[in-house]
C-alpha cells in the first residue's frame, strides 16, 4: 500500500515520534512501522530534533550527547529510554526535575555481567594472565593456585546486577555479602561497608554512578583491604580513584584488580593504566554477549508497545537517586 | 629421649619400612616418627630398596621410576600409595599382577580441578585471552563474548574429578553430561558418548588413563564436534592425539582448546603446541592450589594409620581398570 503525500492523513492521532540517538539502526525496530514515526539523531543533530519528539531512545550509551542536548524547559520528549544500565551519562539537573519518564535497560545485562565477574575471579585465582604470558614465553613453570570455594567477596551494588553478580559467586561456593545504599533484609547498609572490605578475598564494584558512589574506592577504602585481596570493577569507571588504585597495587596493598570500566572511554593508548602490573584492563564488554543488541531492541520494543497502549512502564528509573528503585 | 644403637631395642614387631620416592621428604610424615623407618630413594636407588620396603610412597608422582623398578615376582612392599589422582605413571604388568595394594589421591583433587575447569571455560567464553594481548598493545577493542549459561558441557571421565567438574560447570547453568566406562545412574556408558560430544559446546576431558582411553580424542572424535565446541582437557596428556587437535584447531573444526596435561611433561620449549592459535596451554597445575602437598602429606598420613592398625585402606585402585572403581 502506498499513500500519497498529497491525500490528507485520516489518521485522528498521529504516531508518536521516537528519535533515537545512534549512528546505526537498533534491531527489532521494525516492529514499531506504522506505530511510531522513527527519526535517528547523532550528538550533532540531537538538540535541534529533541523539542519534536514524544520518546528518546539512547540507544548509543557511551554518548554524553543529551545531557549537552536536553531543551530545558522547552517541548522535550515524555520517554527517554536508555539501552543500558547505567544512566549517568544522560542525566542532568533539567531532566530530573522535569516530568519526563526515563527507563533503563534493567534486567538484560545482570547475567552475563555475573559471568564475566566469575571468569575474572577464577583467572586471577588461577592466575591464568601469568600462564598465558608463560606460553607466550615457551615456559614451563609450575605455580600453586588459589581455590575460590571457602573465600569471601563484597559485591557493592544490590541492584540486579550485583544480585546476579552475587549469586553466581555463591554458586561457585564463595561466600558473597551484598552491600547497597539502604540496608533491607539480604543487603548490607553503608554502616557495615568498611567492615565487609576488611574481611573480603574478593571486591567487586556494580554499583550506579550517583554523587554518593563517585570515587568511593580511594585510597582510603583500598587501605582497608587485605593484601591478598582482588578488585573488580564492573560499574561504572567513576566509581574508582584509579590514581589510588594503581597506587594501592604498586605499593602491594591489594594483590590485584580488573577493571572492565574506566574513567575515561576508550582508554586511550598513552594512559599508565594498560601496564600496571596486576591489573587486568578489558573494554567495557562484561555485558555485552552475542544477541545482546537483539535483546536491547526487543525489550525497548516491548516497553514502547505498553506505553503507546496507554499502560505502565517497567524499569522507571527513580532521576534524582540515578537508578530503578529495586527491593 | 635418646636411645644408644647398642641398646638391643625391645620392640616385638619393629616398624614397618616406608620408602618414599623422592628428593624431597614429603609434609606430614613427621606424624609417623616411631611408627615407620622412614627411607627416601630416587629413580637411581629405587630398584635397589624396594624389596626391602614394606611400604612405598610415590611422592614424585611425574616419575617413571616405579615401572621401571618393580621386583617382579620378588620380594616387594605389600602397599603402594601415589600422591596423584592417576596411576599410569606406576602401572605395570608386574604389580597389577602382584597382590600389592595399590591407593591414589582420591579426593584432593576434584573441587580445585574443577575450579579449574571452569576458569578456562569462562576465560574462553569472555574471551580473556584476546583481552590480556590488547591489553598488551594498549589496544581498546570492544568484542561480543559468549554467554555459559545455557550452553553444553560434555565431561568424559565419571570418577570424582569428573563428577566434581560437573556440578560446578552446572552451578554455572551450563547443562552438563557425564560420561564413563560404565553406563550408570547420571553417568552415560561409551555407546552415547559420540552423540553427547556432537552437542556439546563444552568438552571436558577427565578419564584416566587407561589402555581404552590413551588417544581417544581423536580426529574421528574432534570431527564430531562443533565448530563452535571447545576441548578442555585437565585428564592425561595422552588421552589426546595432539597432532590431531592441532589440526583440528588449524582447520577451525572446533573453536578452541586448553590442555593443562600434555603428552610430554614439562613441554619442551621446542613444541609447536606452544604456539597454536587458540590453544591455551598451562603447566599440570590444575589441582594444585596453596595447601595441597600438605593436603596429600596428611591423606597419606591417615591411610598409613589405618593400615598399620589392621583397618581397610580407602582409594583401592582397581589395578586391572587403572583407576578407583565408584559408584
Amino acid at each position: 500500500m502506498t499513500t500519497s503525500p498529497r491525500t490528507p492523513a485520516p489518521a485522528p492521532t498521529p504516531p508518536p515520534t521516537l528519535l533515537v540517538l545512534d549512528a546505526e539502526p537498533p534491531p527489532r525496530l521494525g516492529r514499531l512501522t506504522g506505530r511510531a514515526r522513527i527519526e535517528h539523531a547523532d550528538a550533532a543533530t540531537l538538540a535541534e530534533r529533541l523539542p519534536h519528539a514524544d520518546v528518546l531512545l539512547v540507544w548509543d550509551f557511551a554518548s554524553h550527547a543529551v545531557r549537552e542536548a536536553w531543551p530545558g524547559g522547552g517541548p522535550r520528549p515524555r520517554w527517554v529510554h536508555t539501552a543500558s544500565a547505567g544512566v549517568d551519562h544522560l542525566m542532568c539537573p533539567e531532566l530530573a526535575e522535569s516530568d519526563t519518564v526515563v527507563t533503563n535497560a534493567r534486567g538484560v545485562f545482570d547475567r552475563p555481567i555475573a559471568e564475566y565477574v566469575a571468569a575474572l575471579v577464577l583467572a586471577m585465582a588461577k592466575d591464568l594472565p601469568t600462564t598465558l604470558r608463560l606460553q607466550g614465553e615457551r615456559t614451563w613453570r609450575h605455580r600453586e593456585s588459589t581455590r575460590v570455594a571457602g573465600t569471601r567477596a563484597c559485591v557493592v551494588g544490590s541492584g540486579p546486577i550485583g544480585r546476579a553478580i552475587a549469586s553466581t559467586l555463591e554458586a561457585l561456593g564463595i561466600t558473597t555479602a551484598l552491600a547497597g545504599r539502604t540496608a533491607r533484609p539480604g543487603v548490607h547498609g553503608p554502616e557495615d561497608l568498611d567492615r565487609l572490605l576488611a574481611g573480603a578475598d574478593w571486591v567487586v564494584a556494580a554499583a550506579p554512578l550517583t554523587d554518593d558512589t563517585r570515587g568511593m574506592f580511594d585510597a582510603r577504602r583500598f587501605a582497608l583491604l587485605r593484601p591478598s585481596a582482588r578488585f573488580v570493577n564492573v560499574g561504572r569507571g567513576q566509581l574508582v580513584v584509579e590514581d589510588d588504585l594503581v597506587e594501592a597495587l604498586a605499593a602491594r596493598r591489594i594483590a590485584g584488580a580488573a577493571l572492565d570500566v574506566l574513567s575515561h572511554e576508550p582508554l586511550s593508548p598513552d594512559s599508565a593504566l594498560w601496564e600496571v602490573p596486576g591489573l587486568i584492563v578489558s573494554p567495557h564488554m562484561s555485558g555485552d554477549t552475542i544477541g545482546w543488541r537483539d535483546e536491547l531492541g526487543a525489550q525497548f520494543v516491548e516497553l514502547f508497545e505498553s506505553w503507546a497502549a496507554g499502560g505502565p512502564l517497567a524499569n522507571v528509573v527513580d532521576k534524582k537517586r540515578g537508578y530503578v528503585p529495586g527491593h
